[in-house]
Order: structure tokens, then sequence, then C-alpha cells
């Protein structure tokens, strides 16, 4: 297996190299070849450091199951997309099917599990969903934060009537603005790039620049798709009393923000991660969805350098293993 | 009208002196006489130049109706207490019923009205609840902090078998401690003072020293009324996966927070202000809610240094004008 390596310096940067070795398939799990795997923000705050991360980073991906334990071998040859939390499997979380919250889980590329960025990762069939022929593995790739955001509508209440704001024009913006959309709420996107913001008006999102003077006070519901600390209190000023800031940014390190007004609004905060891969699939298949116009570039595991710079600046960069 | 008047200087930080004015009772209100006020966390905050105020501080009070217009004058004579947000009586939300979050709203001693550490102040008579004879001065004084703590179940499902933990064991938890232990939840009251903890446990809370290691991501609520910047990591540490945080904590400036493990457990956080006088009166009159160990002295007005130095350490100290 080749797989792109991120270690820990003692002054709190990071190294990435590549390195070549087995693969190990835990009991009871599958090996998947790795087609292609997507460059989150969360693989940028990686490199920066969060939550101490040492491994292979790496849990957006595409592949082909290549072997399987006796029982879940009708998965081999089956092109997947598969959930990033593998939980014990025992605890009360996981027997309420949360297994997302199991305080022992692993998580693909994050916690205790290599990642994506691989010719090949590990994971149980049941974390497994097949991909339908319709889907390209560009498409499939962004099934995993597609699914992100869907569960923006498992946590709040957002639909027709809704005044929706959702602050960062990136990938993910661009991916919660279109599923929130499509549940008939007033979408507005702000953000600072011009490309980015034209590309949400061609999704049915009303889009406003940051730099102009913020709409204070005036959603129901604003996301943090920011991926930066200062995020957050962009999203709190847009909120009306007794409304709902999603937080979609898991940001290294410590946050200095302005409570109080939330406070005397009472306002709430919902934190929001993993989400369901099924209501990911049927967006993506029905096209409320649209995920070509994300994909900005494609790059071998060698060039992950470049890869990486450019996932900084672009929307959705693939790498190929 | 004798008062207490707090200035902001230059340099951010604030100055006291008692001033003696007329006092002015706009249009279709009515002039109360205080007899008592309590010190709250918030004032102390304004002290501190919270909010920027400056005028009359205090909304918690008891008091004699003196003068009410036309419509109102069966009021004259009550003693009473008071909600302390005037809406505009135009807007949505005060249509609404919900002026507490009217934009254009004052505030009792908080925004843009003189408060109750004078020897009068006025509201209108929608905002006055008359106070039974069987609660005395002191008991009425805590109506309004604990309809503040009664708010916080209008917002969060909290009941038999939930899991509750209070971070911070000065008045203000003591009082939502005994709020929420009615519903019938198992709740835990850390702080650091050893009286105020005895005295938690005797309301039937479980007392827990804030020195000891905090039993991390155990506790379905957790409630920061700490007062204090740190406070809301403590509650954010103790909260389980999924569950909730209230804020009840308007702390002046800015809070770091390292907010990124609550977006991964997907905590809720929901700031939580003034609450129902009804449910506070009911429960006060019911002794679901006990008051007088929450007393711990009674100042005139002339002494109110002494006053505040005593509310910084001790539980609800009075200002007697």
């Amino acid at each position: 297996m080749r797989s792109l390596d991120v270690a820990q310096t003692n002054d709190g940067t990071t190294i990435t190299r590549l390195t070549q070795d087995e693969i190990t398939v835990p009991a009871g799990e599958c090996r998947v070849r790795v087609i292609a795997a997507g460059i989150c923000g969360t693989d940028l705050q990686i490199l920066e450091g969060y939550a101490g991360f040492a491994g292979v980073p790496g849990h957006e991906f595409v592949g082909i199951v290549e072997s399987a334990p006796d029982g879940d071998r009708h998965w081999i040859g089956t092109r997947v997309v598969g959930e990033i939390n593998v939980g014990c499997g025992e605890c009360d979380w996981c027997r309420a099917g949360t297994s997302n919250h199991c305080p022992t889980r692993s998580v693909l590329g994050i916690v205790n599990r290599a990642g994506a960025f691989a010719t090949h990762l590990a994971l149980p069939a049941t974390n497994l969903h097949e991909v339908p022929d319709a889907l390209d593995d560009a498409a499939a790739v962004l099934v995993e934060p597609t699914a992100a955001a869907c569960e923006i509508l498992t946590q709040v209440e957002i639909g027709r009537g809704s005044k929706v704001a959702i602050v960062g024009d990136g990938r993910m913006g661009l991916l919660v603005g279109q599923v929130l959309h499509a549940t008939g709420a007033e979408v507005t996107l702000i953000g600072r790039h011009e490309r980015k913001l034209r590309l949400g008006a061609d999704f049915g999102l009303t889009p406003r620049s940051a730099a102009a003077p913020p709409p204070e006070k005036s959603f129901d519901v604003t996301v943090d798709v920011t991926g930066r600390a200062e995020g957050l209190q962009a999203a709190l000023a847009l909120v009306r009393p007794r409304g709902t800031v999603v937080m979609k940014s898991t940001v290294h390190g410590e946050t200095a923000v302005t409570l109080w007004p939330a406070i005397v609004d009472e306002v709430t905060l919902v934190g929001s991660r993993c989400g369901p891969f099924d209501a990911a699939l049927e967006r993506i298949a029905d096209q409320r969805v649209l995920t070509a116009p994300l994909v900005d570039g494609s790059f071998p595991l060698d060039e992950h350098q470049a890869a990486f710079t450019a996932a900084r600046t672009s929307l959705k960069v693939l790498l190929r293993p």
C-alpha cells in the first residue's frame, strides 16, 4: 500500500511524506482499493495540527471492495463510498445506532484509523454504501460531505419560509446551500470569492459579498462553514433573536467570541458533524445537489503538496492514488 | 427620588454616586416606590463596564405602586414585582407576546431605563405582578431571578431521568438547581464554596467540588451560571455528546473557548435570559423554590459600596432605598 503519512513534530507543525507499507485489514473488515479521495477543510486543519493527528488522513473517498470477510463476500467488486465512524458495537451509543458518537470509535483518517489518502483502506461492510452507476467517481467522493450537509436537516427545522444565511462560500458552503435550498428555504450565501458566489447563484442561492455591511439579526438560521475561527462571530451577528447558528467549522485551538449578545437574544448554537449517507446519495442522484461544478482538480498522490495548495483556495480537489 | 447612578469613564471603568432627582414617569406608566432591590451578577458586570451601561442599575425589586394612569389606577397601593423588558408594542415580537426580544425595548436597569437601585422606578402596569401576602419582601425580590431559572424549562426538555450539572454554586446556581430538581431531574451542583454546596445539598442537589476532576461528558444538560468567562468551557467539558449546554452567564467582553469538541460531539448551546414570572411566583409560593436561605444581607442605599462588596462573595444581597 502506498499512502500519505502525516506526523506531528515537537514544535506543533506537521510533516507529510509518502510511505510504502502492507495494509493491515482488521478482522471482520473489508479491504477497499481507493479510486479517488477528496481533500476537506478538516484535512487542511489536520495539517495544521488539529486533534494531534498522526497517520494517513483522508475521509472522503470512492473505491472498489477487494476483499471481505465471510458473510460480506458479496461486496467484493462493488464500487462503494463509506461512513467514517467505526464504533465498538457494544456501548449504548452503538446499540442505539449512533456509533458516530461511540466514545471509543475510530474515525477514518481522523482518529485511530488510516484514511483514504492511500491506495487502500479498511472499513467494516456495515460502513459501506454501494454507489449507483449513474454517479461518477467525483460525485461519489462528494457523498460524505453532502451527508454532513444533510445532517443539519436532522437537527434544525428548515423549510419553506425559513430565512437562512450560509457564512462561507467554499465547497462545504455550496453543498450546504444546495441541501437547504432544496427544502424551499430562502438561502443567502455570504463569501469573499466572486466565482464561488456566482456558482451559488447558479444553484438558486442569493449571493452576498462578505465585504458588504452584514444584515444583522435577520436570519432564522445561520451556518458557519468558513473553516475559520472568525466565522462563528459572523454567523452570530446575522442570526435573529431565538434563531439558530449551526457550527460546522472544526477549528484547531481556541476561538475568541463575544457570547453575551447570543445569551441576551437566546440564540441556540448547534454543533453539526457527519450525516446520513442515504439522504446524500438520493440528493446527488436526483440532482437536488449538483457536484460536478464543485470539482476543481485531480492530482496523483505524488503531487499531494500541489493538491493541498490548490485545496486551500479552490473548491473540491481530488487525490487519485 | 434618590438613586444610585453609574457612569462610564473614558478608560472603560465606572464611577457610582448617589443622586437626588425628580422621577420621570413616562406617559402610560406606573410609579413604584421600591421597598427592596436585589444585586445580581449582571449588576456586578455592569459595574465592570458590561453593555456600556450608564444610569441607575437594578432590575430585581419589590415595591408599592404609588401612581398609575387612568385605567390602571386599581394597581395603586398594590405590592408588586415587575418584568424588566418594555417593548415598543408595535413590532412582530411584541405582537407575538415576546416583547423580551423587541429590538427597540428598554430593560429596567440595563438598557435605556432607570432601574431599581433608587427610591422609585417607573414601569407599565402590563409588566407588574401582584405579590401574594404569604411572600415576604426578600422572597419577592427573588421572583425575577427565579423566573430566569424557569426560562430554562421553556427551552430545554428536563425531567425525571435527566442528568443535569450546574456549574457555579452562587445565588443563580442555587435557584436554577431548585427549579430543575423539582422536575424530578438528578441535579449535581458544582462549585468552590463549602457553605453554598452544603445549602445545595439541603435543597436535594448533589454537591461536588469544582476542584475534583470533572466527570467529563456525563451529563445530559449542563448550565453555566458562574458569571465568568471560564464557566462555559467547564460546562462544555461535562456535557455528553448530543447534550445541551445552557448559557446563563452574560460576561462582558470576549470569551476564549475551544469549540471543536462541541462540534464533533454535536452539542447544542442555548442562550437563556429572562423568564416567566407566573411560574416563578408559583414555585416560590408552594416552596418548590426556597428563597430565605439565599438572602445574605440587606444594606441601605448609602452603603452600596459595602453591599456590592458583599454581593461579590455572598448569596443574595438586598439594597433598601
